[in-house]
């Protein structure tokens, strides 16, 4: 906890929430409301990060709903409807298997503020991500003192930073950073364009904080993802949004937990949260 | 819908949410961020305005968690623990009967602005709430033309309005006000001091926009109330926290998507919600 109150750690994640809101709504963003529980979610299909034990479903009016694991779908809904640039302050439920909590930054219950641009290219959304993180970086004394972050930040290829470090590439490239970089090309969820997708990660040790991408917009390539992950059947609504048009679109998540836990420089994400949420441990309140 | 689009009403809905935020910090309230899944969560007992079918609860790492229906408890721990004034944009999900699709304000899934302050009395929450509705009503042109709201609002006790204008009270009067008014001491849940809670009821038939009371603290009486409503064994974690210490405090929830279709002047709280909650419809994306 590297000796901070609890309500100092409150008072981080309340610049770190007033900052991105304030910052979103700069650059033309509409704040909207999260959605908790929906029909469909963002299924975590194909993304070897995730190790989610099951999606958590509730009955209610003859529907079983799905906590929201992330509003991607959600997002590319509104984009296709005519909306900009958007963003939301979005609680996401992941119900991890509990050797996640070995890792320092896995919550089965966390927020990210999770942004979409229309029409967006992944440079536009580096831009947007990199802003933010310099204009944060000159908002907290602890992140000064760790050393001035410019622009633009580093990118890497994962498939090179593969060959140089294998499997564990992003453990050890985040120690070995003194600075935030993005990793390019990642195995993705079906959404996702496999060549034109971006993870942020964290100087220091504390690994990603942002995943994103280009989605894929041509309806007939995502239908054929969706098939080959073997999750066309139970995405119905989705399907049929496909086929009505998506929109093209670029955005991302930034995981809020894991900024404050890097500002704090805390040992683990459950030490930032008021009311830890983490896998393998009991809730206690 | 009174003719306003969806981009329009999202343009609303950030407004509200980005003066919130605003107002509150500008008032030396702390955001915390929101919690969805924990052990226990407000039973909403003792509440006559209350038709939840049952608490929304999955099971994970061996433990049943609930869903949010408020974060009242929550907010009771840490200004017990030294939290001075904090706020929450607070999604609650509470699985309504579907008859409650016919009264145009509840959906299963809304959003307050859940705040709490700690040794805080009612007029204490007046003052606040109070000046965020007047300074709201400044920031939108179809709340400014229909009004100019003041300090201090109309105050009527429940057992008057009850008197006069029987168990509809709040219809009626909603109907007959041209501006926001509290009504004062009305049946409530177990934490609220039955003499010192509030509903602040909106004008134009939009009814109750927040609910909110100063809460009891002698440990005694609230386990006391707790064993008359049949709630204690359900909420063991309460009643430790509760033997612990309780510290006085006071605060309440403004309904964002109710504020919305006010400032909207929509039929109903489902036309201002872009992935409409209601009970007795069903979700479709």
């Amino acid at each position: 906890m590297n000796g901070l109150t609890r309500v100092e750690i409150a008072r981080i994640t309340d610049k770190v929430l007033d900052h991105a809101q304030r910052y979103f709504r700069s650059e033309g963003f509409l704040e909207i409301k999260p959605v908790m529980l929906a029909c469909i979610t963002d299924p975590l299909d194909g993304d070897p990060g995730s190790a989610v034990l099951k999606t958590g479903t509730i009955e209610y009016g003859g529907q079983n709903l799905s906590l929201m694991q992330s509003m991607i779908l959600h997002k590319q809904k509104l984009i296709a409807e005519g909306f900009e640039k958007i963003f939301i302050m979005s609680p996401n439920i992941r119900l991890e298997q509990p050797h996640r909590e070995k890792t320092g930054r896995h919550a089965f219950e966390f927020m990210q503020v999770d942004f979409e641009i229309a029409h967006g290219k992944k440079e536009d959304v580096f831009r947007i991500v990199e802003g933010f993180m310099v204009s944060l970086s000159e908002e907290f004394q602890s992140l000064k003192e760790r050393g001035k972050i410019e622009m633009p930040f580093e990118r890497h290829l994962v498939k090179d930073l593969e060959a140089e470090y294998g499997p564990d590439w992003e453990t050890i490239m985040s120690r070995k950073s003194r600075h935030p970089f993005w990793a390019l090309g990642l195995e993705r969820e079906f959404y996702d364009d496999e060549k034109n997708n971006y993870d942020l990660i964290l100087p220091e040790g504390y690994g990603e904080v942002l995943s994103g991408g280009q989605r894929i917009h041509e309806t007939e390539a995502v239908l054929e993802r969706m098939k080959s992950h073997g999750i066309l059947e139970k995405n119905m609504e989705y399907v049929e949004f496909a086929r009505q048009g998506i929109v093209p679109s670029a955005g991302g998540g930034i995981g809020v937990d894991r900024l404050v836990r890097y500002i704090a420089e805390a040992e683990h994400v459950g030490d930032v949260q008021l009311f830890p949420r983490i896998p393998g441990r009991p809730v206690t309140f």
